[in-house]
């Protein structure tokens, strides 16, 4: 997971804060680093990055003083074992057809291979992102243009990826053939810009365009877009499920499907296939359940209360994980109703279980707030498998219902009841072909290669 | 507005970390300053404060190391002209009976009289806080222990005060005769705590115990609570009504109301008292105006939507005001689902109505997003005259509802409706005798002196 | 030990940078924490202070674009067990004549008495500085006025105090009448400065006018300073003679002695008390030997060798005292020059001896660089008794020639041999008659009370 | 300019902390960033870099729990329009080899065409460091071991470089065939140290073993050093004659040849062949002319002193360059003991003359201070020409001496007689053969290529 976010201005214009409130808008798809690259008056390629969060490593005061007329950004996510500067991103480098920069979300699934390929040819890495495979494959290509190369290069790459990039001065944007990643076009007056998702241009007020397409690359300069195909063809789409489930805000729209209304039929199929007949109250996990509760409580015709607060400064007021924190568990950063609870039937409705201890916290910490009978209701069905397309789930030895069937599960986070979606539910829900989704993380079903 | 928070143990207990945690749990009484004051192993009193929030201010980690019988914390909130580390509470003197730490939430009416006296007699102000009224009363008591010395001098006060001290090496927390500002009693083992709300308790896993009565004196030391009576009676009690209303935490419960409750049942007496025939959908500004739309919603039908999302980020990556970031307004925090709200007739209920600004943007904001039209309901009724007890609410030159009436003000905000809620209503939604509750911002009922 | 810096113009000036500066030149007097207070347009005072070095404190930026007629700084010095931001100067105070800020150095010997006099009368104190004193005294005189007020006040104390003050808008600048600490008076243009040490007024480019003399009080307003004297006359003065042995600046002119002059001339003297015949190089230990080393070098004709270098980034690059660094030692920071040394005997000036480990770990460093024999000369008489005025110097117990005659001494620190100036040498070498010094921590003869 | 350092220990040890010290001792070669690689306890590269100094890179309490067996590190020399962390050293990279991390000091001649070249064959540059150049000539050799590569990759470099490197788990150093810069070996029990300059060998208490000689490669692993030679001959050396000048620290030693000791000799020249027959007094500017100020004045028997005083906090206490203190100019930093300087033929030594602007303020300065003639003395000679070998001099139309002679010089400087040392001088006081020095600064005579 990794936030994308670039801006073409037709001339020179202060659209570098866009940029920054761009990453903002993105920063939950990823905390671990951010960085900007930019054109300035002369046609160099600038370059901010650091690591934390977008505030912490950009000067937005500095920012709003520069113009530009193309710019790129990029937020990462944490990944165990190689948080470092060295793989902030956007990467920049110099190559024989002059300066580049490119920022990347997704995961190559040939990755390691390439590498290999291109290590034989003298290629040294400086990082261990995906990205700097697509710079070096380009620079591989001497008699190609910038842009021919670029084409040629992420014609060899299997798997996930959405990328922007600066080329010959040129905003950049492309989709793998897939459509995995989601990426999206927004416009205000003669600004373009792309974004890893639409709540991105929303806050610079730039109005929805349309989406790039899978296989789709799109360059725009001078106010203009152009559109190139990838001469690779996908049999299918795999647009990622998990974007609607959890990853993406709720008020981004992806592939014309409404995050917040995926989620609200999420839960309200959740109501028809998984009923809680003694179900007294329905609330929903702050904050990525609460919408799939409203979409239960709705259609199950049970009350829906916010009877879990999330205290407003989590985040902010930073807590030492001490042993006596620890100790106290998540009650740090979410506290009862216990006057709605106490003695009720209660259905908790959350998005997804990963892990599983998630879950067994909710479960323990409902139940000591007085709950007589906690009903666990998941808007999606078990997560089985380890996505390979940029989502840092873990391997299936850690997912909860890789290792147990549903009643063991139930058992393990202590429910009085668990029920899942299965995938036709999910499909359905979130109203596109199945064949035009990935399920991988539920169903198995991956990208063959 | 601040927030208070106490701990005594019967022996040397690493109980300041648990302070850390309430006043965390109590930021949102005051972000301007926060500071604590704890008895040492020899008995004497250590001091730690700063400008900011919590974290900011106190070492998490050092304070996890320190030991201690008796602490004290205080969050502060900001009020024009007056931010200076020398208000930042506790405040701690040495007089003639020894070592004294106060902390204080409220304010004192008769405090510039007060002063005016005392400085007559040789007193020198340091703050600008009425804490520091309370301790040059205490220090000219001479004849008097310094418990005798507190009553005494608590007795000379007029408005609105909650205290926590440390005395003697005891734990002393008082509530004025009124009742203004809450404040409550938790246990945990043999540990007593004191905080502001019940918010504080719970996320030490303290149980809460009960309120501390108007008037009441509470001592404690060595796990034994000891409970005294102001001299002065009250002739009825001034519970501040709007705690309800915004100030607390929804997770709290004062003086045996739950926080959550209340703001429930406002909306829906909203939903009878202001009901909106043409309304499709019901939404809340966040955060303070959810709850109380769920209850209209519930009550009138209409389906409720988080049709407004809040970034998650607000507050932790700062956003600088520039020019740009002003043009865009507060879609720099709150994003619409457009696809909810498009053609639609919106009833928007949000908790108050002040200045009157945050309504009018709010009402533009929903326009924007393509609302047919917006019909606004303020779950409490037209703050009109300015507090005197603590909160920090402008002049009556600036409060919306003491210039318009209800038309005037509709047109100001931009509304195609508005509506709030009366008095009694307010009354009756709390639940406490009309007589018990301080209604002074919304009708103008002040203490008489 | 602590810095005082004060300005006052006769109109609205740019001067708080002025004083950003000087309290930057005085930094060497202190390093606890850093405050200002000045006068703001409409006449209140404004305070900024805070724990840590000038710039950690001060906002230079905000400062350079404020406007004062009159502002007071102070540096703190580190004492035991009261390091915190209450101590922390200038002290700031409403009484019944208005409001007062107060900047103090120095100590006052009886300041136990009277705060036990103060209290009982109703006094709280709020910092443990000598100079909360000052202003509970004053606002007891309720009879006389401001300025009359301090005149008497400033009478009731013993000991040293240097002060500078903010009195009904004017400046007000006092000195003992012992003389103890010192305070000069400097001018540019038509702006007054006040300030511990002259090399304060040299970085703001003000003339030197003259010394305050002991026991004047100096009243600044509007371009014109006004002169009283203290009613209390003294019998001698007692002018800090280790000024002039380490605390002062070198670059500082200290009543009408150079400091720097003055620690030349007893290297020259310590030259013909104490030679070294076998001597073959002299080296001062950096910083505070230097001057002295070149005063013995010259007088002795021995070479003078800057042999052992000082790291310049020591104190900006923060070195943690892990235990490597511990094991380590004195070479973190300072490295001798072999070549010079290796072989040699060496004749090594310091300034003083007062805990002799300084000594101890300068003579085994000298020996690991090879000197054959190492001769400790100290331009200052055996500091044996502690400073009742204001020098953080230890009890009698860890004073090191307290406990050991020089032989003892000497065998301690392990020089080959160990000589010290007596008081007369040092008396001659500051060039003031003896009863106008203060040589108590060589000598004993404090002040009598 | 920049520093080296280097470790090598036969087991985990921890000398992370060591490197820390290293580079701390070598924080004068390099302000704008610094960074270290290491290897951990399963062969991989850690690597800890940022901007600023070693102690805001570089956390010295985490580093002091890790153990390593190898380690690098390297502090940046700020140069113009390439401030930012991808430029910040070590560089790491992996190949087809494996892993390898690298740190340079020095300018490599002919790296463009190096670069052009490697980027005809698909190489992408991600920084503007020439030590990037090295990795890609290492991965291009494909066929030969690591050790090979490098030992071919170097030879066909031209210029300066001292490179130290962390290749197949080893600690490798270099330095180029004409000793540009310097390299020198340390031990301390049986760990290995390699740095820029002795003095950060002796931080660490190790031993100095001897200097890496020109057109060296040592290779250390489990206690032993094995050395190599290039296959390049250089005809005569270029050891840089400017670091015994001005670079270096004066407690280091290079070549053999002590930094104070040159420095010391070339004041003693510089007093035979510019003798100052009016001059009453010497001093040197602070701090780089200070041991040329002892020479000269031991020599020409003229007194002495440390009249020009610097704060000792410069550095420490940020001072913003507003317009009030760029008005106030060098006095921030630096002030004259006036009672030595007035009315005075003073003779004032400094190291060198680049722009001017420095010693043009320094004349002033003392002219301020009441100096009645002011005799500049440069113990060096003038610099004319550009260092193409890794030292930040401007472009001859900015170096004073190049555009004027020493008479139109002194005019503009404002003293009354200038004089410099030519560069036989120089040569004969740093004792070297003059075709083992590089003087092309001074006389123009660059290697050729």
């Amino acid at each position: 997971m990794c936030g994308i976010f670039g801006v073409s201005a037709p001339r020179m214009s202060s659209v570098l804060e866009d940029l920054y409130l761009g990453l903002y808008a993105l920063q939950h798809r990823g905390q671990e680093s951010a960085g900007i690259a930019w054109l300035d008056g002369k046609g160099n390629l600038e370059l901010q990055k650091g690591m934390g969060l977008v505030h912490a490593c950009l000067n937005q005061e500095e920012l709003a003083k520069e113009r530009t007329k193309c710019a790129i950004g990029h937020v990462r996510y944490s990944t165990a074992g190689e948080s470092n500067i060295i793989n902030a991103q956007p990467l920049h480098a110099t190559y024989s057809k002059g300066q580049i920069a490119v920022a990347h979300n997704g995961n190559i699934t040939n990755a390691r291979a390439l590498k290999r390929d291109l290590e034989s040819r003298g290629a040294i890495f400086q990082s261990t992102t995906d990205t700097e495979v697509i710079l070096h494959l380009m620079a591989h290509e001497q008699s190609l243009s910038p842009i021919d190369a670029l084409v040629k290069s992420l014609s060899k790459l299997r798997g996930a990826f959405s990328i922007i990039a600066i080329i010959e001065g040129r905003l950049v944007a492309a989709r793998d053939p897939w459509g995995f990643r989601p990426l999206v076009i927004g416009k205000r007056d003669d600004v373009y810009y792309v974004a890893s998702e639409s709540c991105a241009l929303d806050i610079v007020n730039a109005d929805f365009v349309r989406d790039v397409a899978p296989g789709e690359i799109v360059i725009i300069e001078e106010g203009k877009l152009e559109s190139l195909n990838m001469p690779v063809k996908a049999e299918r789409h795999f647009r990622c499920s998990f974007e609607y489930v959890y990853l993406a805000r709720p008020d981004s729209v992806i592939d014309d499907k409404s995050v917040y209304d995926v989620r609200l039929k999420l839960g309200q199929r959740l109501a028809c296939t998984c009923p809680c007949s003694e179900g007294e109250l329905v609330l929903g996990m702050p904050d990525s359940g609460t919408i799939g509760a409203l979409g239960y409580a709705s259609k199950s015709k049970l009350p829906f209360e916010m009877a879990v607060v999330k205290n407003r400064y989590v985040g902010r007021t930073f807590i030492q994980p001490t042993q006596r924190v620890r100790s106290l568990g998540v009650q740090i950063k979410l506290n009862p109703i216990k006057g709605l609870i106490k003695g009720k039937s209660i259905v908790v409705v959350d998005d997804s279980i990963v892990r599983g201890t998630t879950s067994k916290m909710a479960v323990k910490f409902l139940r000591d707030a007085g709950a007589m009978r906690v009903h666990l209701r998941i808007a999606s069905p078990p997560v089985k498998f380890p996505c390979l397309y940029g989502i840092d789930t873990p391997t299936s030895s850690d997912l909860a219902a890789a290792k147990m069937d549903v009643e063991a599960l139930r058992d393990y986070v202590g429910a009085d009841s668990l029920c899942f979606l299965d995938v036709s539910d999910l499909v359905c829900s979130v109203g596109l072909p199945e064949e035009e989704l990935c399920t991988a993380c539920f169903s198995g079903l991956y990208l063959k290669e």
